[in-house]
C-alpha cells in the first residue's frame, strides 16, 4: 500500500494558489511557495522545472476547464469570471499565453462558436484570439485599477463599491457586444 | 538672466526614457533615473510627487500626441506603432491609464471617429475603450512573448524573425477589423 505523495503537483498548485491569494502576482516567489509547504524550495523543483512552468499550473488552474457552452458571448463572460475570482488573475494567465504555455480551454470553445457562425478555420482562430485579447485587455485594466486603489496609487476616480463594479459589468458587456457583433459581421461577408 | 533648469521635468522623462530602452520597465526605478542624470533621487521629486507620476509622463510620451486621423483603423494602428516602438510600451501605458494618469489622445480620437459612424455618445465612448482594450491587449501579448523569448522562457513557437512579425500584424489587423466592424454594426442598428 502506497502512502499518497505529501507533496505532489495539485499541492504545490493549492499551496501557490494560497500565496497569490495572499501576496498577489509579484509576491509569488518559490521561496512563499516552499515555506506555504514547509519544504525547501529544492523540492518544488522535483514537480515543476522552473517557476514558469508552476505559473502555467497555476494559470491553467484559474482559466478552469471548458464553460460547456457554444455562444461566444458566455465563454468570454465565464473566463472573464473566472479571471475576476483570483488576485492578478489577468495578468497571471496573460504571461502564461505569451510564453504559449498554457492551453486555455475557452478559446477552443470560441473558436468552435466562430465556426459555428460561419467563419472559415482561418478566421474562427482570429475571432478567437480578439475576444480573448478583448476580454484579458480589460479584465487587467479592471484589475490594475484595483489594486491601485487598494495601494492608494489611484485617483479618485477609481470605483471599489458595488455600483462601480456594476458599471463596469456593463461596460465591458458592451464593449464584448460589439466585438460579437464584428465576428457575426466577418461571416456574414463571406 | 536666467539660465536653464539643467534637470526640468523634459530632461527627466528622456532619462527615464534611456533608461527604459536600457533596462525595461522592471529595471526603471527611480534610483537608475538619477544616476542617468548624476543627481540624488530626491531631485526627481522636485519635479515629479512620486514615481507613478513619472511613470505617467513617460507614457504619455510613447503614446505620443494626436494621430491627426478620423478613421479608427488608422488611430488603432498608429497607437499600436507607438506601444511597440517602446521597450513594454504596452505594459507602461496599459499601468497610467489603469491609475487614471494618462490622457490617451488616441482615445479621444476614437470617440470622435466612431461619433462620426453614428454612434451616440455612450456607446462611442464603448466602442473607443474596446479598441483600446484590445490594441492595448494584443501588444502587450506581443512584447512579453518578445521579452520571453529574449530571456529564453519561451517556447521555440515564439517567432521573432521578420515573417513571424509580418504574421503577427496580419493577425492583429484581422483581428481590428473584426471590431471595427462590430462597431459599425453597433451604429446601423440603432
Amino acid at each position: 500500500m502506497n502512502a499518497p505523495a505529501r507533496n505532489d503537483k495539485e499541492t504545490v498548485v493549492a499551496a501557490a494558489m494560497r500565496v497569490l491569494a495572499e501576496n498577489g502576482l509579484p509576491g509569488l516567489s518559490m521561496r512563499r511557495i516552499a515555506d506555504e509547504l514547509e519544504v525547501q524550495v529544492s523540492a518544488l523543483y522535483w514537480h515543476f522545472p522552473n517557476k514558469q512552468a508552476l505559473l502555467a499550473a497555476v494559470s491553467a488552474q484559474i482559466a478552469g476547464a471548458s464553460t460547456a457552452s457554444d455562444q461566444m458571448d458566455a465563454v468570454a463572460r465565464g473566463l472573464r469570471d473566472r479571471l475576476l475570482a483570483h488576485r492578478d488573475g489577468a495578468e497571471i494567465v496573460s504571461s502564461s499565453l505569451a510564453l504559449g504555455m498554457l492551453d486555455l480551454p475557452a478559446r477552443a470553445e470560441l473558436v468552435r462558436a466562430a465556426r459555428e457562425i460561419g467563419l472559415d478555420a482561418a478566421a474562427a482562430e482570429v475571432a478567437a484570439d480578439t475576444v480573448v485579447h478583448y476580454v484579458i485587455g480589460y479584465t487587467f485594466h479592471e484589475q490594475q485599477r484595483l489594486h491601485a486603489a487598494v495601494v492608494g496609487a489611484a485617483d479618485a476616480s477609481v470605483d471599489l463599491v458595488p455600483a462601480g463594479a456594476q458599471h463596469g459589468s456593463d461596460d465591458f458587456a458592451a464593449g464584448l457586444a460589439m466585438v460579437i457583433a464584428g465576428v457575426h459581421a466577418s461571416a456574414s461577408i463571406r
